[in-house]
């Protein structure tokens, strides 16, 4: 399985972030063609390592679906309303689920 | 419920870190009490923001045995076994999954 990785550093308004991430981003994620499920992680403490992160959030697809999501034009719109509210906050990653 | 979250950097030798991440490390965490499961993700590509990361290690308890599972012994002798193999390398976070 694959997942789409998101990490968001501490936002200067984490209220306002995450009224911004649940009403105007998360509504983008789900239209994404073959999305089987997004987990959200908010962020505690750090233990050990760098600092500042805020947010996890995991969107999982199939292996052999994975593609033409990330090609899909609801992807791109997904990946671009990240500039307006995250810009220099996330990093994106795509990661494999060790079986 | 609850995620010990922990992000490594790409390590020098990725063949010999995963070696020793699987035989040595993993089987320590797994025997951290009241864990559900352990989810591995290896990061294929880093698309915006930061790279450089690796590998993504999630341990999910409940979150009412999460303290437990922290303070004990066991998790004492996993976390001591990091600073063995990867140390500068891990973020270890402590985060609480969105419902």
């Amino acid at each position: 399985m694959k997942k789409l990785i998101a990490l968001y550093k501490v936002p200067k308004d984490p209220e306002a972030f995450m009224e911004r991430y649940r009403s105007g981003h998360l509504p983008l994620v789900d239209k994404i063609p073959n999305l089987i499920r997004t987990e959200l992680t908010l962020i505690d403490r750090t233990l050990m390592g760098e600092p500042g992160n805020y947010l996890l959030a995991e969107m999982y697809f199939e292996n052999d679906a994975f593609k033409d999501a990330m090609q899909s034009p609801e992807n791109a719109a997904a990946g671009g309303d990240l500039a307006k509210f995250a810009g220099g906050l996330v990093t994106i990653m795509i990661g494999s689920i060790v079986p």
